[in-house]
């Protein structure tokens, strides 16, 4: 089935096919796996002997202008299958292209597309032209498995991007060069905010040091303060279930490649075996604690929340950072209420996203609506088609009446009901999905959780799944990249660092810090025998929002000299005026951004 | 070896024996185990085919009684083995007494005591005659594995208790029938404060309900608070690692069957196998912190501390409420010093330690010193007399010049360093250890911890393990004893109850609730269609501390009558001042006591 490709993609796709031509014509023994266009660019997959260098990868650039001042046509060809086989051995690229060509199920069209003396088996779709290729840059050369899968052969993967014009690439380019600067691994570990130590703890683990510990407790904070005002209820978990659990819940057999390993024993009592199985998500433990008690219509809405640390077993090929981890603490929440209440309960999830959204300063943000196929019922989704068509209307019209800027999706649903994956754009302009709600009517029943209605019957609640702030990992490592480790007064990790003139002024610079600490300001003072310039280097190397320099005149009057990392120099102040505005720069979590 | 027994412990061994005369003369077929002396009475083991009932406690106690008046005497023996053999096989009790024979090494004394026809296998030791046996009672009968071995047979255990005199066995059953009262696993029932689910999450594993949550995360935030004010840094882990960390802790294999069994998988990379076990303790975690950075002597002392939630394989039998589970959140912190500091850190640690005791109300407890034995060295603990002696001073000179109440225990220190056990007496006067403090100089370099010394060489720091608050689950346990579910308002799950007296101030009772609910304080109206005498009896029954009755009068005034769980009715006051005055109580942890 050929599937249009946007204009966009169809630049991508065909830069793809350039840069395959390109290679072809470097190192003709390379075969050739596959070359899709992705979100920000493209890649191709090849099998060479010969390892790629940055040199390569200049040539290989070059050639592919080449390709493109050519102007080669891209002609599409649909073939019978034998024709098919006989064409890419012809070809030379029998060692991925035949196994590709099985994927085609019997009855779909084989499609070719050739430019120049480049062939290839491809659905499509392309432009017209090597020529329309107006903007491209090869990125990078990164090791992938053949089909994703660690017991295959490892292939070089190239990236490159590509943009309708230059002005467009250059932009990107330089996003990207911003957001290597900003990487949360080299910000997280020159800020010593996390660690990492696979051989002994384990990959994916990451170990929060002092001051990340500070940006996790600083999110949890403002969580708690947030839903004990949107009126949820905390609940505490254990980090692990008997296998029951999760039969009940549905996880296994289906997602027990994604959770990680039993631990099987013998309970004392009876020498059965018994296994224990780390979460994966918070919800059946959340069910269980609904359960707990016979509820009214009266008790619900209900909203328990917890930062739960959910396991997850993620491929180590594929970890990264703090962006794809193997722990991850949660800011879930499950809300049970009843069909009326549901509008008004979704509606405030809305809310308190678009509130968190304004609080970190995020400028765009999309709601991706996932929905259900109506001819995958049974199979990919819960087959229900009264209960979809009335949540998935339910969620529709919160998000229409509620002005939210969303998209609608079909097919990308969660088994049991729809969901909204909540994307940002970072302050440099990258996207990151962070967070997923999604309405759930197919679970409580199989976890019997009811409520008596006030006709004195028992009903069915539905569910709310919930996390605005996604996982703390993940939340943490996109706020890395947004602020640039820039961290507004609130969430950093060292709030204000008091420099000394000299060692007179010790005792006064003691005492102010005393103060500020006494007050809960995370500061510190630096004793150490240096110049204060090297100091003022030091603490701005180290991004302390606010530096507060303390002399002679300064000791005799109570006073302080304050250095803004978000507004410059403020001059002399008194300490009390300083620390009484700084109190009011947290507790309003006001929102600093660094020019 | 004949090891003297306290007067109490005498009197309590004896008591034993007695009512294992006593058994025997009504269930002449019973077969004895053992029947010691306990901290708080007595108990023996019988296997016998009928299963003792209330009424055949009556009739032991009765006969007992019989025993006592018949004022035996008991008389010791020492006995070569093959007669010790040939008495038992004479007395017709082989089942178990010939095992334990066997568990007397060759060359120790054999030992039998006689009383009027009974005759027992004992090392003693005992009163002279039956009749000082002033008070006793028998107090229940329960299952126990012989050996306390699951895979063997299930015996019936009496327990009893006895005491110099009937005025302390009174004292003694009133506070056993108080306990009865405030037994946490009935009083976290009623007030919902947690629940279990042995079937799908498994057994020992609470599940904290929203009410039981805010005593956990108030006790999170007191530990927080006091922490931050005395320099710690909060560092967050994950629940497990590698085999490999445990193996280089020394957890592995020593420690093992205390740990959950292990996640067993192969890495994708490599194809070897991996095992991962659930953490049983922080300290190796904190470790890797600590050697994440390279440290100087200027960073010293570095004190890391995490709730973090431990999991350890206790027997099922052996579970029991929130006293003996198998996840555990620990106040934990890892303080690493020089020897130099080390007085001043173990001093603030205990300084710690009073500070929570006051707020608490804890007026008795005891430090509990366990030094090592010499002759044991390279035994139960590690092979290093110097470092023993220098530790176990230090430890014993701050407890002496800061005149806390301790006692020395010889033979009793962890396997890396002395330990502090620290004991508690709940306001009824139950005695419970709810906290352990070590000093460990033998863990640290086995993870070649270090720090750069002023001369700029290489030394190993000292590490104290301590937790104040012991584990969320037992501390919380022990507070609801102690407090008998009246928790002071700063920790109550519900802080205030708004009661108005009819429909028409439904408006104004839901103005002051939400008055106090922006002011974060946890407070809740009662809008049922019920009389205000029953909704205040509920009030109570709930152990709401503050409630607020609103009536026309109050509604015109903006004010609020007061009824205090803690100090009775204290009149009508303006809301305002009522909140004002709430907070400044809940800001300062004001120790509240029901009496």
């Amino acid at each position: 089935m050929k599937e249009q490709m946007t204009p966009l993609e169809e630049i991508r796709h065909s830069s793809a096919h350039v840069l395959a031509t390109a290679v072809l014509r470097l190192f003709p023994d390379a075969q050739l796996d596959i070359g899709p266009p992705t979100d920000t660019g493209f890649y191709y997959d090849f099998d060479l002997e010969h390892t790629f260098t940055a040199e390569d990868l200049e040539a290989i650039e070059a050639e592919m202008k080449k390709v493109i001042k050519e102007n080669q046509k891209f002609i599409r060809m649909e073939v019978p299958r034998e024709e098919a086989i006989q064409m890419i051995k012809e070809f030379g690229q029998e060692t991925y292209k035949l196994g590709r060509l099985e994927d085609i199920p019997e009855g779909e069209a084989i499609s070719f597309y050739k430019n120049g003396e480049f062939l290839d088996l491809c659905a499509g779709t392309h432009v017209n032209y090597t020529k329309k290729i107006k903007a491209f840059k090869l990125l990078s050369i990164a090791g992938a498995y053949h089909r994703g899968e660690s017991s295959n052969k490892q292939l070089q993967r190239i990236y490159g991007t590509a943009f309708p014009s230059k002005d467009e690439l250059a932009e990107h380019l330089e996003m990207l060069e911003e957001a290597k600067k900003r990487d949360h691994r080299r910000i997280g570990k020159e800020m010593q905010l996390f660690a990492f130590d696979s051989d002994q703890v384990g990959p994916g683990l990451p170990l929060w040091m002092p001051r990340g510990t500070v940006l996790v407790e600083e999110l949890e904070k403002l969580a708690k303060e947030t839903e004990f005002g949107a009126g949820y209820d905390r609940v505490r978990t254990p980090h692990l279930a008997k296998e029951s659990l999760y039969i009940t819940s549905g996880h296994l057999p289906y997602y027990e490649e994604s959770m990680f390993p039993a631990m099987e024993f013998e309970e004392e009592t009876g020498g059965v075996k018994v296994r224990y199985f780390l979460k994966a998500m918070n919800c059946p433990h959340h069910h269980k604690i609904y359960a707990a008690l016979p509820r009214s219509y009266r008790d619900l809405p209900l909203r328990f929340a917890e930062y739960g640390t959910c396991y997850r077993y993620e491929q180590s090929g594929e970890l990264m950072g703090l962006m794809r981890v193997r722990s991850m603490q949660m800011n879930d929440a499950h809300i049970y209420c009843t069909a009326e209440q549901f509008e008004a309960e979704f509606n405030a999830v809305n809310e308190m996203y678009l509130k968190y959204f304004e609080l970190f300063g995020f400028k765009k943000y999309l709601m991706r609506f996932s929905t259900h196929d109506p001819d995958k019922l049974g199979k990919k989704f819960v087959d229900n088609p009264e209960l979809w068509e009335k949540t998935e209307n339910m969620v529709r019209d919160v998000l229409k009446s509620s002005g939210i800027n969303f998209v609608e999706v079909p097919n990308e649903a969660a088994f049991y009901g729809p969901k909204i994956d909540v994307q940002v754009w970072s302050a440099i302009g990258r996207e990151f999905t962070i967070a997923t709600n999604q309405v759930d009517f197919a679970v409580p029943p199989r976890f019997n959780l009811e409520y008596t209605t006030p006709e004195n019957t028992k009903a069915t609640p539905l569910c709310i799944h919930r996390a605005p702030l996604g996982t703390h990992e993940r939340f943490i490592g996109f706020l890395i990249e947004h602020f640039g480790g820039d961290f507004p007064t609130w969430l950093a990790p060292e709030q204000v660092r008091v420099l000394p003139i000299s060692d007179k002024i010790a005792d006064y610079a003691k005492s102010v810090l005393a103060d500020l600490n006494a007050a809960g300001i995370r500061a510190t003072v630096d004793l150490q025998a240096e110049k204060l310039g090297a100091k003022i280097r030091k603490a701005e190397i180290e991004k302390v929002p606010n530096v507060l320099i303390v002399g002679t005149k300064e000791a005799e009057e109570g006073a302080v000299s304050v250095r803004s990392r978000f507004e410059g120099d403020r001059g002399t102040m008194s300490a009390d005026a300083f620390k009484d505005d700084l109190l009011e720069t947290i507790r309003t979590r006001k929102l600093q951004v660094k020019e």
